[in-house]
């Protein structure tokens, strides 16, 4: 199968996760993406291991997000090395970066001059805050943002500290707006032949992420989103949204009719019921109340029969040996340079049912250096 | 300025969240997105209000997500309608629905049908688990995703129930990667002259959200991953990740060396940090005892001048009064048929530094209808 993006070439200045992720993103649709990394060290993310994972040098998460791309080594303060990438500007698709604002004008790579040297360039540049305001010299890390956006005060119970979301949530998003702007911005350069710049700041980001919520604040009088005090899950929905206990383990209930809902529980104070938003913490207590003595399955197999949305809660072990995980086959493994397999997840995205898998590895800093200078003569 | 999508039709049969969110993005970069909806009670997603919000009788949430369309009415039961809609599928670069695996069958516009009518046709779906195993005809639901991809146990600390991201996360990022995947087969498209289907499942996205932490329990002997005691917020990285409490509010630190950390809060347990992840949860005990007795400002004064990541951690009055906010212009108003102004937050791409606004607000069910007849001749 050809894969949509097929021919494009994209040179990865970014670093870390968010620009990363979309670079890996574009190489499943079929772009060759080339790393520009520092000789030796190369991206600074190969050394930010956590837990003190390492395989081959690199940390695992650097293997994660930079599997199935090439590696060109150059040090961009030589001017004979910044001559050869200058070279390979020419003959790319794309470049991105997410340089502090400064760096890339230090180093001669700003967009008006490398639109210069290839006028049909996309230049996608991701920020912490955009290039502007006080903020700009800030350092642009997911938590952070979390914490800078309002987002902290929408996850946990009313009662809690301000919750942050478990995984880098504002990174990875940002890196799907930027594969998003990129790609458009080759679809327009079909039509004009032109370049663009296309810019996304982890804080827009986490903006776009709560446009419900913010919309909400927005034409309601500015009234603070307020967490349930119980089983919270959205601000903005009324109960019995959220998760329950029962006799043997955690189950979620998100939709369905109240009032069948406390019919099958047999429970009786249905007066509440009346206004749901208002009275969603009462609902929920009086619901886990009744929920904790029931087994999960019980309560699945009653609500469910009358269509009331509801699941178990999963942990790891339980999803990732589940029939549903292999059905999805979602794990591909691949095959680093010292011989040892990595187990990952593949792209989320399927083209004409088929999936888009690559059992490419991260590449080694300069692994592809010999072979690019031969083939674009640097 | 033209904008990156213009020229490109997209039939939006899409409902609640994840499809029309999507939509959102692609009109924002200059797609012409038709709503199809069926006549006078119109997409599922109008009558869905959060706390009972209205606006010219359709909910908040939808005239968030579905502002910059238009809107067709039809019946698809109907064949004269039915005639009418395949008309305009002969036009149309993409259509997009996220029915349940069968409903466009029976209509008789899956694929291969639809092909007929419009070799070059995107045809783009969204499915809650895919279109195989057992879970093919579950609902579709934000909440229960997280819950059945184990992603509840990644949020709040170690002892706190399995804890939901307060927001529609599963949704979001699926819409993300729907768009993505619609683009990049306009791409192929330009080549090829052929049309693709695209498919996208919430489940999908929810791994693809989790790669770096499922990648880690894959290749880890299928160890659990365990938030921390105490101020979690990402279970893979070590102290001093995560909000903390001071005497006058919360604040975040996300990365800096912890010695410098440990000297400038004048504490004197340093062996602990020999084993900065072993040990994160005695660490962040005692950050924690630490800061609750001193102001967040005088804090993180001193660990800025430190080069310690760290901010406070706002809430919505706070972030949206900013100006910071202000100067990010995310904030944009839309005005309503019934004459009446909303305002919502817009597009976070940025192309050649314009920002992509529209203050076209969400259709009224069939207002386009007339104007599409004429149009296209239906």
């Amino acid at each position: 199968m050809k894969k949509p993006l097929e021919g494009i070439i994209v040179l990865e200045f970014s670093q870390f996760m968010a620009g990363p992720s979309a670079g890996l993103r574009l190489a499943d649709l079929g772009a060759r993406v080339i790393k520009i990394e520092r000789p030796k060290t190369g991206e600074a993310g190969r050394q930010i291991a956590t837990k003190n994972m390492f395989q081959d040098g690199s940390s695992l998460v650097f293997h994660t997000t930079n599997r199935n791309k090439e590696s060109y080594a150059a040090n961009l303060k030589s001017p004979e090395d910044l001559e050869k990438i200058k070279k390979l500007i020419s003959k790319a698709d794309v470049i991105t970066h997410n340089f502090r604002p400064g760096v890339m004008e230090k180093i001669g790579l700003r967009y008006e001059q490398v639109k210069e040297i290839n006028p049909r360039l996309i230049y996608a540049t991701i920020t912490g805050y955009g290039t502007k305001g006080e903020w700009k010299s800030k350092p642009g890390q997911d938590l952070l943002v979390q914490s800078l956006s309002g987002l902290t005060q929408l996850t946990g119970n009313n009662s809690d500290a301000p919750t942050p979301m478990g995984v880098a949530v504002v990174d990875m998003l940002c890196g799907t707006h930027f594969v998003q702007g990129i790609i458009a911005a080759l679809i327009q350069r079909a039509k004009t032949n032109k370049g663009t710049w296309v810019a996304v700041n982890l804080l827009e980001s986490a903006i776009d992420f709560q446009l419900e919520i913010l919309t909400t604040y927005l034409n309601n009088g500015q009234e603070k989103p307020v967490r349930s005090e119980t089983n919270n899950a959205h601000v903005l929905l009324q109960a019995p949204y959220g998760l329950y206990q029962t006799s043997d383990g955690y189950i979620a209930i998100a939709m369905g009719k109240l009032t069948e809902l406390f019919n099958i529980l047999k429970i009786s104070e249905t007066t509440l019921l009346e206004e749901p938003f208002e009275n969603r913490n009462e609902i929920k207590e009086i619901l886990a109340k009744n929920l904790i003595n029931q087994t999960a399955d019980k309560v699945l197999n009653l609500l469910q029969s009358e269509e009331i949305w509801c699941s178990v809660v999963n942990n790891y072990h339980e999803f990732l040996n589940s029939k549903e995980f292999e059905e999805l086959k979602m794990r591909q493994e691949v095959k680093l340079q010292n011989g040892k397999k990595l187990s990952t997840t593949r792209c989320p995205i399927r083209i004409n049912g088929q999936l888009l898998n690559s059992e490419t590895p991260a590449p080694r800093v300069g692994e592809h250096s010999e072979k690019l200078n031969l083939e674009f003569e640097l």
